[in-house]
């Protein structure tokens, strides 16, 4: 059952107790920010919470959950943030893909799974449909609970840098500094910081940058090689996506990713300023989104891009 | 003389004609968007306006100025913005230096060489400033000047990222994007897009940083060879000292520039997270602020680094 306004969600919330928050594996600022950011309010409001993740969650976030611990209780009501398909649980947390009480998410994709759904695609992030949650049902976000509001719209916008940035964001931003979220600690944290393996990795990557097409194409190439010898986590390559369209005058961004299992595998990336991703994909069984789209290719570094550039050239 | 508050400076304003606006060398975006935003406004309600700058404004900013052109008329009123002394005014507008009737800024240490001044040191960027001011006179910026404050206030808060971002920064652009302006473009422009020289240029000074102090210490050098081989021009190497301390767990971040006129000179910016920089840069007789100072080395660019390393050695 879909609830259709944020009032009919507050009232869901009111109701709850001993709540279990599921948030999506591989777990990102958002589903963190908007699952901590509920289980704290929950409990200050003398409701029992837990809140739980197949993967763990990154160390990255501590800020968020440095004193956080489980209660004990027995469940009565279970909450999914920010997952979009009962798929995204992971493994871990598998066994309560069909026993969710309350979805609540951004995503227009979402596979309404739960019992009863409150999506709003528009909504740039969870969290800011949780910041709206929580100030209509006139709660004042402690610092905590306001760093982790904050620290999910400042992720899921790129620091309020993507299209998806919303004029709400920005204001809901603007009230949460002023609740003592410590934005700035967060924005260095998030956005600034990397690690040495992961810079040095970068910066070999960028080294054999590739242009096709009068330089309108460019290609970068994360090899096996590269990952070993910098020691990066793979679960930590997807940035990288977005660096051949930082190339002033570059249209098509690709880049290959060698397969740990398979040495002549590469799974291809694919963004756009304007060309179709998705048909560029196509090409090899690929497919994505108009923007962002994904394939693999097979065969030596040099083979998959040539063979991927040269499908790219014509879309260009 | 001092103007306290912006309902003053809005009677001011209104009482301007035949205005010569004046933004500093060198121009970024806050200056420019500032200026444009305030030539665009008095433009808007029938007065004659024009902006200048003694290096011209760089291309990037393009889209602020594609249909602007000179008007013709006497001059009767100066108005600067964004210009903290008369000494930044540069080479072709220092005839103006003394005879500036109105100053508009947000620096704190301005020189207050205007007739009349309004500073507002709190102030993230002279466009918050003049949005505000806009707001208290009632205009509806147009997108044009939507596009321009918009551009100020997200340059001089690295998109949000930074310190300064007070939630009026945020509060305004959430305005300024409902009066259309084209944020996700303009922060494309103005964060994303690199030159291929830039990014090259960038790969290279990467891969030879080195690590002092267990580590806490990076440091980075910029060859002219490197600026030769990449074509990168010398004034767009601002953003190369926010480099070293992007990496985790570095505390001192050294950027040396080689001179262009002796090879055997090395422009030192020191950036900390807590150390106190310009008592670093004090060692070799420079000096700055507590997070980011500046000095001048000799030597080779080993003899360089090795001895502003030791020296900062001493203020982990």
């Amino acid at each position: 059952m879909r609830i259709e306004t944020l009032e009919e969600l507050a009232e869901r919330i009111k109701k709850v107790s001993d709540v279990t928050i599921l948030t999506h594996a591989r777990p990102d600022g958002d589903t963190i920010g908007a699952g901590f950011g509920l289980c704290y309010y929950l409990r200050s409001v003398g409701v029992r919470a837990n809140i739980k993740n197949s993967d763990g969650f990154p160390q990255k976030f501590g800020y968020l959950f440095e004193g956080y611990s489980d209660m004990d209780f027995e469940e009565k009501c279970v909450i999914s943030v920010d997952v979009a398909d009962k798929k995204l649980l992971g493994d871990e947390l598998s066994g309560y893909a069909d026993r969710i009480d309350l979805c609540i998410d951004h995503h227009i994709s979402n596979r309404m799974f739960a019992k009863e759904s409150y999506v709003d695609g528009e909504s740039c992030a969870t969290c800011l449909i949780l910041y709206k949650l929580l100030r209509i049902m006139g709660a004042k976000p402690s610092r905590l609970i306001a760093d982790c509001l904050y620290t999910g719209i400042a992720t899921d916008t790129g620091c309020f840098m993507y299209e998806n940035t919303s004029p709400d964001a920005h204001r809901a931003a603007a009230d949460l500094k002023e609740f003592g979220a410590k934005a700035a600690e967060i924005n260095r944290e998030m956005f600034q910081i990397k690690s040495k393996g992961r810079i040095l990795a970068e910066q070999k990557v960028i080294g054999s940058m590739k242009f096709f097409g009068d330089s309108r194409i460019a290609l970068i190439t994360i090899t096996n090689d590269i990952i070993d010898s910098y020691n990066v986590d793979r679960a930590d390559l997807d940035g990288f996506a977005a660096i051949p369209l930082t190339v002033e005058g570059v249209e098509i961004g690709i880049t290959l990713k060698q397969q740990a299992d398979d040495p002549k595998k590469f799974k291809a990336s694919v963004r756009t300023v304007t060309a179709d991703a998705s048909a560029i994909a196509a090409n090899f069984d690929g497919g994505g989104h108009v923007r962002a789209a994904g394939c693999t290719l097979s065969g030596t570094a040099e083979d998959a891009a040539e063979a991927i550039a040269k499908a790219a050239e014509k879309y260009l």
